[in-house]
């Protein structure tokens, strides 16, 4: 996907914003990452409703420590919204895709759902993992 | 999401061919949603490969029955990829989100990529559901 693309979809300014949180996390830098996130986000994730910035990061920092790699699948966005899905690979677990579909406002991150598989994970965990 | 807005990212032709299979498999006709996947689909989902439409067909029969509701949260595609996340209600599990992405070549779909936590759907056949 190159800057001179603008049939990627990607080429908005609120999907660029999630393109460049999505980055930052994939690149461990958790602080850059959360200068994206809006102080009020609300995010649908898998196990639950999470509400605020400071419950974003309890539930991000743990994922992001334990991540070794990643793969961006694909990314869009119009002026609502942005999607992406990637490959992630951790520690616990070799490949944990996850797709995000998020709402920027004011330029940052407000909204968030997150789709992504708890099986393999919890199945880590009872291996002792 | 309207025929007329094309700032949606979803007006290419390849994009349309897997909302129109999106369409079908939640309207519950899975012989026409079938009618979008290639005789040689690979796909990966949360459980593993899947290879051919036939192991693809036994895939989402069982969900497609127990499907209750489902409601589109976003969808873009260009013209090699379509991305799109939803949510479904199903017989087992209230609220069950899912994103896929798909490539279609020759108006079919030849591969997808498949996200969805299983975690909710394990306890609920844990639990006799």
């Amino acid at each position: 996907m190159t800057e001179g693309d603008h049939d990627d979809g990607i080429d908005k300014p609120r999907a660029r914003r999630a393109l460049a949180y999505h980055e930052a996390w994939t690149s461990h830098d958790l602080d850059k990452a959360m200068s994206y996130i809006a102080d009020d986000i609300a995010c649908e994730a898998p196990a639950g409703r999470l509400q605020g910035a400071a419950a974003y990061r309890e539930f991000m920092g743990p994922f992001v420590q334990m991540l070794t790699g990643s793969k961006l699948i694909a990314a869009f966005g119009d002026l609502q919204t942005a999607l992406v899905m990637y490959d992630t690979e951790t520690t616990l677990v070799k490949s944990a895709p996850g797709a995000e579909c998020v709402t920027v406002s004011d330029g940052r991150i407000t909204y968030s759902r997150f789709v992504f598989d708890r099986a393999p994970f919890d199945a880590a965990r009872k291996n002792g993992g």
